[in-house]
């Protein structure tokens, strides 16, 4: 952590006064919810009260209201106990005029459960150093002022907690000011000695807190991280003469890792890797009926070679899949796998716990359905009938694939489970081990997609590919950056095997990097599935999907042919993520601010981290502007709050296009033009004044 | 660690056959705070957990969001406990496609603490009779969709709380499904009255429900009244040959209560009416120097004559204020008193009890100051020296003054007073008579007005005199009506003998006109200060105030005589209170709507309430159109959601302006023509089709 003011507990504890109540535990308000000093609208704050969230390497943004009557001036502190029990204090400043909002930034750098409360106390050297500088300079109670002074620096030296040197100081004050004198009043009320003495260690009373809220410190790739999907047979997939393809395994599929891992990619996470189910198997592109060879949906989990903790033998053995994990860390790439919990009609569970499913009156087990539509190579778990015996198998199930390393689940749609199960699941499995990490794929209405969150999802999946003009990316990510960033993590894909938006089918090689650019830095999580680097951009007709959706059939992609061709986006990936490695602003949720362009095209933002964060010792502030229409080349003024890191309105500093190597002099009001075609997207270093 | 797995609820495991009364604890959701259908952000809430607000009369909008995985429906309750421990259950139906939230609007007409839950439950038979419309209209799954529907048909016959008729009915219907018609199926999948059936009496599985909330309704006046603010020492005063003025009595003051109530008012409110200090007597204009005979400020509380509990005996005495609130019982007003809870330096605290002040290092005590600004007329107590002490006078005073039959107050600067103290004496006062209404005035900033309302106060002076254009009073109104409506209740004051807004002073009588047309109608509660009547609007040059502040001085008005000459706005606001008097829609706060105009100065606003709730069987629509701009004649059109009320988009129904009794036909765009010097507003009455 950062240096910041840390003031022993005592000091809060002592008290000059009578308690409100007599018996009064410090002050909770005695019989009344409110204490003396109300403290209101605490955050981090989730609905529901769940545990808040951070990551390692966060900074999070504490805030309170506070206020009490009169003029008297109050302090507040934010009181943090690390998982260990050890406390530190935090002086909040005050935010915005008028508001009584009081906040602190504060980086929580140790994994864990922490704990929090705010606390409140009326200052009282800053109220008599603001009465006497103004009353004396009036020549109203001046002696009042120096008698008060002396008795207000008399009590302050006469605390257990102070050092002696300070004592001392304190009390030849008060002693100068026993003479009554304005003139040493009014010094000692702006003396910066006496000043800085005070805002480590307050004189106080009044003392208010509010209840303990806990915080959860995840380790840092639950909060930043660049995700790279992909399917594990397509890599090494031969075609052989007869027509059909061989699968590619691990050991092929690993051969994709260097490459993966050169363009700097953090997780790289594979669809289902277990056995796929025979009956009612899907053919390419859904269709109802699969062809000889057609290697089916890794969705449609289970056969007679086993379930969820099984491998499909075309992929290889669980040794391979350990060799695969290792191999990936070698290329400083994490696995994460898929944790779809449904059953192919070939599943062994259909057979050894039909209770799982829900039979129907004609003794068959039904399907997965939207009525009249049925999903015929799909059963649905029936969470209610057994859910003693279905919890315990998917604890099982994700045990078993922690203990082969594997420690990011992406949970294929959780909000078709009950959203009990899933804090149960969550907490269950972080109890053991907090190392572990589960990313909600849930494409569904939004008091779902917060609601999975907050009972615990350390990572979502968002609407970020269906946010796609200015208006739209400016709400969402000021949304998502803010309202619900105590406990909701956007995970930035720009397409899945499932998604290929409009904007993308329509919008050229353009579309493609404009939304890489976007999804790399306007939020610390972001993903791309395997195949945007070539710029599949060909949709099923009628669809927002690819055509020849990866799901039902191999994929052979020439990677390094595309990238000698120049027709590869692999190298702005990179790109991307060497800037994001570089750029510890960019690993932050909530540091997004939006700025105004006069272009209703041109969408601009900056990341900021203050100074102390960054440990460079120098802030790292970053512009981004992107032309979000992919057809055109667009020339506009963008209007910069420059305050937000630190330059005075209307002081000019240096920009530094980290894609191009440009460099400009900008001030708060700057002309771009940005060419689609060329370069859509400035991302501008701010490059600290000397 | 061996698998602990923890399950929901015993009732979540056992079969559909719980019936949904007896369910005291039923899903909980167990270990989890999730039940198995998750309830989220309920409403009426209210920040920190304190009781929410409604009064009888109003109708109260209940919501919840409330989803469950997968296709199944799922119905909503709120289960509304009485103050009596009567339970009823309230249907609540979905609102907006998308958003999971529920709502129901209740009227609880009875006075005191209820509580209320949120229930939620899988509606097994609305999820059959879906499935089985869209199945067997489709061909799909036709026996199992009829073996389903006799299954559950029979399960619900042997429910123990439906009544025999039903049973039979039930039974039937089932016997009819056995031969696995599709047709029989699809018939009582949609019959209508099976569903009224399952409507009143739903099969439930999955019961989940929230935590009991409490809801306080107070009695009508502390939501809806119209407030006059009155001197009584002006009325009846007299200027003597000598130059100096004999002050008013409550005698003589009582002559004024029939032309109030005769206005149409509820609520007299009298400014405080105890003997006023002496010495540093605020003179007219707040001069420092009283000249002889200046009656001095009603808030400079305390002489030798007595305190907070005495009368000042120019007034007259303890029996004359009694026979004063008798006269206005009589009148059909009730009296409000002000408590302000400070001294004069004349008070008999000042001696008796010294410690509920701040002494100062030279003896004397600390005169209210905002440094380098002191008011010598006033000592502010200080709360925490002596609480105890304080709290139980403070509660001794207002117990004083209801016993002389007062029973609402309109407490002074109530931000100046710990918020601790406030919350524990309207919760005292109340649990001894709730009939105690307190009105905050608290003209301060926007966390500390409604951290007031939330601890207790039953209503509060509001920002309403400070917003005056069009674009400031939609944003207004809205916020009060929903944001804060579950709490505070905004007292909207036209003006008071400290506030002359700007507005006021330049807008002439149409301003006067508008902000009354306006106050009247957009929120329940409202009030004028006496005065306004009589387009009062000179103020004290660069101030926000009426030049000759009552509150330093004698005012002689010509009540009747200005009523002749046509110069009063009496009629105005008697006509005002009539259509407030006769339409309950005007008496809600939370069916404000904002409306479009294409004028930015035309103000469109409706408030309705559906006939289930007006007592007369018709529903109650009313449509205001201000135009807020007093200097001007404006023409435009307004646009209405006119499905509010009920009335489909483009068709058309008659309105009746209730000021003017013109009738119009209008649809949901319409022309209006509103000139400031003759008829800036139409108050207009929706005619319902016959």
């Amino acid at each position: 952590m950062a240096a910041r003011v840390v003031i022993p507990s005592p000091a809060l504890r002592s008290s000059a006064q009578i308690p409100l109540r007599p018996g009064a535990d410090e002050d909770r308000g005695g019989e009344t919810r409110t204490p003396r000093i109300p403290l209101l609208n605490g955050r981090p704050s989730v609905p529901g009260g769940f545990p808040a969230k951070a990551f390692v390497g966060e900074v999070v943004p504490f805030s309170v209201v506070a206020f009490r009557e009169g003029h008297d001036i109050i302090g507040v502190h934010v009181r943090v106990t690390d998982p260990q029990g050890g406390e530190t204090l935090h002086r909040l400043t005050p935010r915005q005029n008028g508001t009584d909002a009081w906040g602190a930034e504060i980086a929580l750098d140790v994994q864990g459960r922490w704990t929090y409360r705010f606390e409140a106390f009326s200052d009282d050297f800053a109220t008599w150093a603001h009465a006497a500088e103004l009353k004396v300079a009036a020549g109203v109670d001046v002696p009042v002022m120096a008698a008060l002074g002396a008795e207000l620096l008399r009590r302050a030296a006469g605390e257990k907690d102070r050092p002696a040197s300070e004592r001392k100081r304190l009390l030849a004050d008060a002693a100068s000011l026993d003479g009554g004198s304005g003139e040493t009043a009014l010094a000692l009320s702006t003396d910066p000695e006496l000043a800085r003495i005070f805002a480590d260690r307050p004189v106080t009373t009044l003392r208010s807190h509010t209840t303990a809220q806990t915080l959860v410190v995840d380790r840092t790739a639950a909060g930043a991280a660049a995700w790279y999907e992909f399917f594990p047979r397509s890599e090494g997939a031969r075609r052989l003469k007869n027509g059909t393809v061989k699968s590619g395994t691990f050991r092929t599929a690993a051969k994709r890792l260097p490459g993966v891992a050169a363009m700097g990619f953090d997780v790289i996470y594979l669809v289902p890797i277990h056995p796929i189910g025979t009956t009612n198997r899907k053919g390419r592109n859904n269709t109802l009926v699969a062809e000889p060879g057609d290697p089916g949906s890794p969705y449609a989990i289970g056969s007679a070679e086993g379930g969820h903790d099984a491998i499909h033998p075309e992929l290889g053995t669980a040794q391979d899949f350990r060799a695969f994990v290792r191999a990936a860390q070698r290329e400083g790439l994490e696995v994460a796998l898929d944790l779809a919990l449904q059953a192919s009609p070939d599943h062994p569970w259909v057979t050894e716990h039909p209770e799982w499913f829900t039979t129907l009156p004609d003794g068959t087990i039904a399907f997965a359905e939207n009525p009249p539509k049925k999903y015929q190579d799909i059963y649905p778990l029936n969470f209610d009938n057994d859910p003693e015996g279905i919890y315990a198998e998917m604890l099982r199930i994700v045990r078993h694939w922690v203990a082969q390393g594997v420690k990011i689940f992406r949970v294929d749609n959780p909000h078709t489970k009950p959203l009990q199960f899933w804090e149960w699941l969550i907490a269950t499995v972080n109890r053991e081990d907090p190392d572990v990490i589960f990313l909600a794929e849930a494409f569904t209405r939004p008091a779902v997609m917060r609601a999975l969150a907050a009972v615990g999802f350390q990572q979502s999946y968002s609407y970020f590919t269906w946010r796609n003009t200015k208006e739209e990316l400016e709400e969402f990510l000021t949304s998502v950056s803010q309202e619900t960033s105590d406990y909701m993590r956007p995970n930035l894909f720009v397409n899945t095997h499932d998604i290929l938006t409009e904007y993308l089918q329509f919008g050229g090689r353009a579309a493609y990097r404009i939304r890489a650019c976007i999804a790399a830095t306007a939020t610390p999580l972001y993903g791309v599935y395997a195949g945007y680097e070539l710029v599949e951009n060909v949709a099923r007709p009628g669809s927002e999907e690819n055509i020849d959706n990866e799901k039902y059939e191999f994929k052979f992609r020439d990677w390094e042919g595309a990238e000698e061709r120049g027709e590869s986006l692999a190298p702005l990936l990179r790109r991307l993520n060497e800037i994001r490695r570089a750029h510890p602003a960019l690993r932050q949720l909530r540091n997004f601010s939006a700025h105004w362009s006069d272009d209703d095209q041109i969408l601009v933002y900056s990341k900021h981290l203050a100074a102390e964060f960054t440990g460079t010792g120098e802030a790292d502030t970053l512009i981004v502007v992107a032309n979000v229409d992919p057809h055109s080349v667009r020339e506009t003024t963008v209007h910069l709050d420059t305050t937000i890191w630190g330059v005075p309105a209307g002081e000019s500093f240096e920009v530094e296009d980290l894609l191009t190597g440009s460099v400009w002099t900008w001030s708060d009001h700057n002309y771009v033009r940005l060419d689609a075609f060329a370069e859509p997207v400035h991302i501008l270093k701010v490059r600290q004044r000397a």
